[in-house]
């Protein structure tokens, strides 16, 4: 096998766009952002500055310059000096070691500061800096950081995140850092519905293709678009080494479905699977470093009939698998059984449970249906005792739900799991659009993130019909972006429009460069620009090629703007 | 000039289906529908029939193989006879040819029996067949045509669909059925909250680009994938002969902004713009078989101000326009003064109003703003005026808005407007997506046509960068047609669910081509599944290339439903 080698348009910053870190209380507490230049306003639109911008960045190390990467070294363990100074690597016999435990017990770790100054988006220099750029600068702070009411459905979120409300987020279980004290490469984030909308992304190979360096490529690749989390979910060759490379490269957390590699140990017989052999498999992930864990413990033996009307059966792997294995043994599902096990070996690691909802609906049809709901309830149920132990917790969600049915999803998983965060694939709202998955499933992600889900995985243009490739990864990337900072929107997540009305600004002044700069994806927007007014020139023109010179709305609007000032003079 | 010259894969049936009739009252009254064709299921499965399926059909005689296609002649006047017999085109005096006015009347059309039959999408048929597919048919309907119950937020849609419904729901202004006795050749269809939600895509050249062959090419590609009208919104050269090419081969009902036209004639000086210029402009596209004109007559002299504080003024060219020809003349927009003249002209044909929305939002920061609020309160008056002339009205809507903000749009239009049906731009629910807004925007088209709006205005990768090429055509209609058919299943449309069943039945019983040709794009969902498995063997193979021949979730969970069927006997 050849060596992974990154992507080199993964590692190169975006355009228009520096790595910048904010310091902390500690000097090796620097939490990095992207910052988004702007060019002046043009003298016909009364000139002046624009300060540049920040917005969350997940991409680590990769594109900062000054950062040497090496994917055979890794990337450096940047949270070590805090793992190591708690001794949470060797804890001292019934100390928990969880993020979660410490917030219990009133303390707030490196990792929670970190989480809080990166939630924060660096709005107050932001807010300063146009202030102070220039004569009307209290006018046009005021302006652009004008937002909309939101409609929050209960969420509670504070207009400064301080350390000390993540910390209380963290101990209520209403939020969750996933951080493996065996993954200290990891940049600390979080989940929860009170923190902004995360995504994650799912890569990994199956036995009909991909290799591990193709897997590490889509792991930067999604990253560099955006993606707050990868769960490598490879059923293929290679398993533990694909995850090594991809562990020790990622800045961002990395979930698993462990029961994929134990169903691989016994050659791919359901009913071969014990409890050991998971336990072991679980163990061997843990210590090298995965931050969070799909555990089907909720797919009961009694669950299992309530699917077999279904339209589509039980389209979770990880579900039918254990499905399977209890109608077998005819005993109840080892994941459950074995509960109380498996949070004494998270806990070990401060690895978090994500409660794999085994039984999501794979159809419309199936939506909200019986076996769905009854796992559900079984999941919050197993959240109290996750969080007995103090092991931090979230729960998985649908699949494919109709607009009318999502609301109910949420409503339902936040009163049963008692707040936990909100985990959804999609939802898918309706199932007649494969080759468009991202978009169906984008609709109903937006709404749910509305509606209070912390973390949306995505779902890419190949779903239903292939592995995704590095554009499809892109493509799905882009479309959770979007559904995130929708709902991010809706909720009226402070500081959540900024970044809005600063590229409406750039769009009305012409800012044509700026307006791609601050957009999700500016190499797709100046590619799409420039189909069409190709010359370097038009990036400074005051039009466009929708309506060419003579005939432009913008500039007819500005026109009357002046004259209704001149009017009122 | 080449002649334009059809594009072959828009003349192409799409895969698996073919185009049927279905015969109304009379020999010339025969409504197209697509039926797509579907393998038996495989023995593994339990074996069976699958009867074909009926969907909406857009695309015209081009999809018919019996039709022959000849741009320069035209499409054949399907409605010639019926405009005929009711002596509309040359009314005598005093007498009112629009479909409104026949409703009023108590009078039911051809065109109004046409819409019935093609709303109800064939469905007794499939129904039919479904219960006598064999032993277990009538289990198999059942099961097939179940839904789950709709939220319509006060729509009140019909099991089924008759004559008479659509002739009230016109009578009381609730829907339209566009369709100039000037353009015979389209094929009857209704916008309406109480009918399938509806999509329309612009196209149309601007100054800087695109032949008249390209934008005949973007209309015929635009229907194939289901454009329900389309708008030609030229602003360049040829704008009268583009129009008549579009027009004379466009089977479905073609809409245009007027004062584009008019503006042309005075050299793109809107303060030069005068009534007459505007009413002659009209009275030529009328006469060539324009269905439906924006007529931006709500931006009233007064509303201009409220626009001045905006973050991006006045979006909408026509907007725009008029705004500046008020202000420079002192005066009352000559749309609004001239409002009953226009209504004159439009009953003389029964070319319909759509309401423009000049002051529509171009920013999240600018959605719900006074100046857009101020338009919709005139709209409403103006709504009023049309429907004492029976003459048919829409109103169109933003834009820009939040998701938070999207509902009070839809309110407000059914409370001002009393049910008109609602038209609508997206909305688009971020700014920040240039690139993707044919995503930011669908997202805010499924919430809005939930609520209840009528007719959804696509939105193109290229919104905002550029015009838009054939790809982004396909794109922004694809994303649509998912959009609308997202908000019939959350209204509760019946029927509406039946394709997704289908579909899901197909991909779990991994009948690939049935799933490929069930969806919104079988040419796409095909490409991408034959990226990863390629040969022809995989389309009936029983696993795919996401988990691989031996780890399948659908496999085992079939295994599952048998072992736990054969436990309950």
């Amino acid at each position: 096998m050849n060596d992974p080698t990154p992507i080199p348009a993964a590692i190169a910053p975006l355009p228009g766009s520096r790595k910048i870190y904010v310091q902390g209380s500690r000097p090796d507490l620097r939490v990095p952002m992207r910052e988004i230049s702007q060019s002046d306003t043009p003298e016909a639109f009364g000139g002046g500055k624009n300060p540049p911008i920040y917005v969350y960045d997940c991409s680590g190390p990769y594109t900062d310059p000054a950062a040497k990467i090496d994917f055979r070294r890794g990337l450096p363990a940047l949270r070590a000096p805090w793992i190591a100074e708690r001794g949470d690597k060797r804890p001292t016999a019934g100390k928990n070691i969880t993020q979660m435990h410490y917030a219990r017990q009133g303390i707030v770790t490196p990792e929670m500061e970190f989480v809080a100054i990166r939630e924060n988006l660096n709005r107050s220099a932001w807010l300063a800096a146009l202030r102070t750029s220039g004569p009307q600068g209290e006018k046009l702070a005021a302006r652009l950081t004008r937002q909309h009411a939101g409609e929050g459905f209960g969420a509670a979120i504070p207009d400064e995140i301080t350390p000390e409300f993540v910390r209380d987020e963290l101990a209520r279980g209403r939020a969750i850092i996933p951080a493996n004290v065996n993954h200290p490469e990891s940049e600390p984030m979080a989940i929860g519905r009170n923190f902004l909308t995360k995504i994650n992304a799912n890569i990994g190979n199956s036995a009909l293709g991909s290799s591990i360096a193709e897997e590490v490529d889509k792991m930067t690749w999604a990253i560099h678009w955006g993606g707050d989390t990868v769960m490598d979910l490879s059923t293929g060759r290679n398993i533990h080494e694909t995850r090594e490379w991809i562990i020790r490269n990622a800045p961002v957390p990395v979930g698993t479905v462990p029961i994929y590699q134990a169903l691989e140990k016994v050659d791919g017989q359901p009913e071969a699977l014990t409890w050991e052999i998971f336990r072991d498999t679980l163990i061997e992930q843990a210590e090298q470093g995965v931050d969070y864990f799909t555990i089907h413990a909720g797919v009961l033996r009694a669950h299992v009939p309530l699917a077999a009307t279904r339209l589509t059966g039980i389209v979770s792997r990880g579900g039918s698998i254990l499905a399977k294995w209890c109608l077998a043994h005819r005993q109840e599902n080892f994941l459950y059984t074995h509960f109380e096990d498996i949070c004494e070996i998270l806990k070990t690691y401060d690895a978090a449970f994500s409660l794999g909802d085994g039984l999501r609906p794979g159809s419309l049809f199936d939506a909200n249906d019986a076996a769905q709901l009854a796992e559900l309830k079984t999941l919050g149920e197993l959240t109290d005792i996750a969080w007995r132990h103090d092991v931090q917790t979230m729960i998985e969600g649908p699949g494919h739900v109709p607009m009318q049915m999502i609301r109910a999803n949420m409503d339902l998983e936040l009163a049963s799991c008692k707040e936990a965060p909100f985990y959804t694939l999609g939802p898918l709202v309706t199932d007649i659009a494969p080759g468009h998955d991202h978009i169906a499933s984008a609709i109903g992600a937006a709404q749910i993130g509305w509606y209070g889900t912390a973390m949306l995985c995505y779902v890419t243009p190949k779903e239903h019909l292939g592995l995704p490739d590095k554009d499809d990864v892109k493509a799905g990337i882009v479309a959770y972006k979007l559904a995130a900072h929708a709902a991010d929107l809706a909720k009226g997540h402070p500081g959540a429009q900024w970044r809005d009305n600063a590229l409406s600004k750039a769009r009305f002044e012409f800012r044509w460069e700026d307006q791609f700069n601050l957009g999700l994806d500016p190499d797709r927007a100046r590619a799409f620009h420039d189909e069409t007014l190709p010359v370097d020139a038009a990036k400074s023109a005051h039009f466009c090629s929708m309506c060419g010179p003579r005939f432009c709305s913008m500039k007819i609007a500005r026109e009357v703007c002046e004259f209704a000032e001149m009017n009122q003079k």
